[in-house]
């Protein structure tokens, strides 16, 4: 249910290793929050030399930011748990100091997001909701073995 | 008052149909909201094939993602109608199925939005701001016959 | 504590010109907030001149927009005084009128926000993260007479 965009710097990430960050991100939040792994999304930009600044001075090359867009849920730990998966994820893939991380959060109601073009369900009815699926959706997203994490 | 974020894939939307949606999404908020179409921002992100993620592996070709930034405001329905009409219009001027289209609405205050170098104004205030704004934006602001939308 | 996300046209920035304002948005940011200037982030997006619409027409070829993403606090008229900062900032440097510029603020939870591998501190509690984190990410960041505005 989230979408993550991940800025990287030009060169720094080739295909293999943004495929690796995205299925590992997506594992992430389907660990801590239960969400299916088929409803996670991930973005990336390329960041060039002259267009990453941190305290209005150049930012080290292989400074990285990882901006997450998420349902809203009245839980105690459960952001913090992501950032701090995301956090370990981006240091063992990229091979970079967690002093070069980024990494934020913000929240949105279930209610303004569409996925697959339908209005994302509250959190807690997603079986229900993939069930109402269109059939054609339906077949396309719920494969047992990972997309319910079942 | 919003500003909506386009994300497509290289060669899918040519300058004819960034145009066409940008007129579409500007049309569906001022229908669902009022506000002015004068005020609607729209951005595209060109995404590449090793950009895009979904489920943790690499996201259909034609997927979109559109990511509105809106003024908050406690109403119903207000923003369901406006991503229902945004996957809509999508389906049909890309040729999609809705299955590869998804839409987010973040809300923010309106005193936290500067257009046109101004602060927004609270929902309902819009034709006074607009009459209080300097000569030289409101008279390139306001044609009567579609700024408004009266 | 904040991302600042800023939208140009192509050619419309050089290097110098984006060190100028990454610089500028953190001065801004830091002397409304208190928070240090080190922990401003700033990132720039190259627009396309198909890429940009406002009013479902092409928007002005020197129009920009700055979308910050800060640390959620209740105070009065602190996010005012950032976009009032940033509009005048982006005016000045650029040489455009205020009527190009677009500034929006959303707010984040400050434990929704790693920055440098750490989550973020309460608003008022940056000294004592500052001397909690680990020493190589201290000595990098604590120059004392910039980092921490003293």
């Amino acid at each position: 249910m989230p979408t993550y965009e991940c800025y990287t710097h030009r060169g720094q990430v080739d295909a293999a290793a943004k495929a690796q960050l995205a299925a590992g991100i997506a594992q992430i939040h389907h660990e801590v929050t239960g969400a299916p792994i088929m409803l996670s999304q991930c973005i990336f930009h390329t960041l060039d030399p002259d267009d990453h600044f941190i305290g209005g001075q150049p930012a080290p090359a292989n400074g990285v930011w990882v901006h997450g867009h998420i349902r809203s849920k009245p839980t105690g730990d459960r952001n913090k748990r992501i950032t701090a998966g995301i956090t370990d994820l981006l240091t063992r893939t990229l091979q970079i100091s967690s002093s070069a991380v980024w990494v934020y959060l913000s929240e949105l109601s279930p209610g303004d997001m569409v996925e697959f073009g339908h209005a994302l369900p509250e959190p807690g009815a997603e079986r229900s909701w993939f069930d109402n699926l269109p059939p054609n959706v339906h077949n396309q997203l719920v494969t047992p073995d990972h997309a319910l994490g079942a």
